[in-house]
């Protein structure tokens, strides 16, 4: 039961977000994935991939998840966000982040984000996030 | 691949640590299932599970899900632990913590643990830690 | 400006937590600082605190510098709570938990709890949490 | 005592991370101070600061720390980085980061950052961060 499809949520965060390098895969129950390009603004010396990287990941893949499931919610914002960061990315992938959400509570949603370079099997860095949500903003049903 | 079986860790965590009220259902690769009483001592007030009853549940699932894959090494210290909590506990049911290992490195390892009240479907919270693992002392292979 | 004074919080939690083994030193502006009794139950083989006994200590610290602040307001939850281990705790001694708020919201506080081996000191870890503090609940100002 | 000077590390960060956009602003015992230019980029609809640039400041906030005490170790890595985010950044102001170093180990420095808008008082947010120091890559002492 989602309230936002994958399209209406890319277009939203295309017209807010116009400069993000993240483009949304796919959004599914409670969960969502979210792909950051990775050129060389994103990288650092040693040719891996930056932390404010996985930080752009891992916050709108909560948050493309969180939308899913609620609507399309301007007001929502990051309250906490914490990271381990387990293997060296690799610099010429780009990194993937899929959320799962734990709760959605009328006014706090929790979730974790496991970040991968793209198309390896092991994750690079984990993530844990809240966000706050406006009371009473959550979108009237579709349909 | 496990190299220490749920009866030779239950044996090492009984003789280490006698007075714990945690006990392990099972291991598996990469993760760990464990269980703590909940009593009188366990309770706050309003009938709910204290907050160091859910450490101790996630501090033990990590620890026993680390000695499963790596041998019994008594000098591995949880080094961070991070919670969320997301729902009320039950205050009549044992608090089970699912652990999956994330990263199992030489000297670090990192997993998360969700916390159910023994039944529910529900997580009531959701942590993240690291345990140091002293260099070298990785057991040896059995067998 | 404190709407509850060390005497008023203390008697509180008394009656709340008849159990807790930790009691209030002092609460100022922001601030509050409570000590835990270790024991036998608290020690952990090697002679060292256990994770949980942090927890507690770190949990009333938060608790109380916010009562403190809003006045008793039994409804205040903790959602999120993070701690570093830092160095071992000295099993003779008790452990002192230092709070400072960094933010009190009308529904939202955080702040961070340095725990100390009592009279030594170095941290021996630190701890950040927040509490969700229950719309309209703030009690009234006193006076 | 301090093995490396401000200048030494603002010269080494300029010359491993040409494209960084975070300034040193002083390096002290156990502490630094660096400030995160704000122009367009670096904004979010609402005219507020991102989370990346969060992110930056307080690594790289911590990293100088951790040189200034131990000397020139490119090879230091952040291994955990968590955030609690407390107030809107003004759009209009650079970012401002002060790190306090909580345990400086052989292997394993702990820190904690606290990030204004640069000029107001209260702070925007806070950040907890763990590195993993090589083992014996800490530089000799100068002199």
């Amino acid at each position: 039961m989602v309230r936002a499809s994958t399209q209406e949520i890319a277009a939203f965060v295309a017209a807010e977000f116009p400069q993000t390098p993240v483009q949304i895969l796919e959004v599914g129950p409670m969960s969502a994935r979210v792909v950051h390009e990775v050129g060389t603004a994103e990288l650092r010396p040693g040719g891996t991939v930056s932390g404010p990287v996985m930080m752009a990941t891992a916050d709108v893949a909560l948050y493309v998840a969180i939308l899913a499931q609620i609507g399309i919610v301007p007001l929502a914002v990051t309250t906490s966000l914490s990271f381990n960061f387990m293997r060296k990315p690799a610099g010429d992938r780009r990194i993937v982040g899929e959320c799962k959400l734990l709760k959605l509570g009328r006014t706090l949603a929790v979730g974790e984000v496991t970040l991968y370079s793209e198309g390896l099997p092991e994750p690079v860095a984990h993530a844990v996030g809240t966000y706050a949500i406006p009371p009473d903003a959550q979108a009237p049903r579709r349909g």
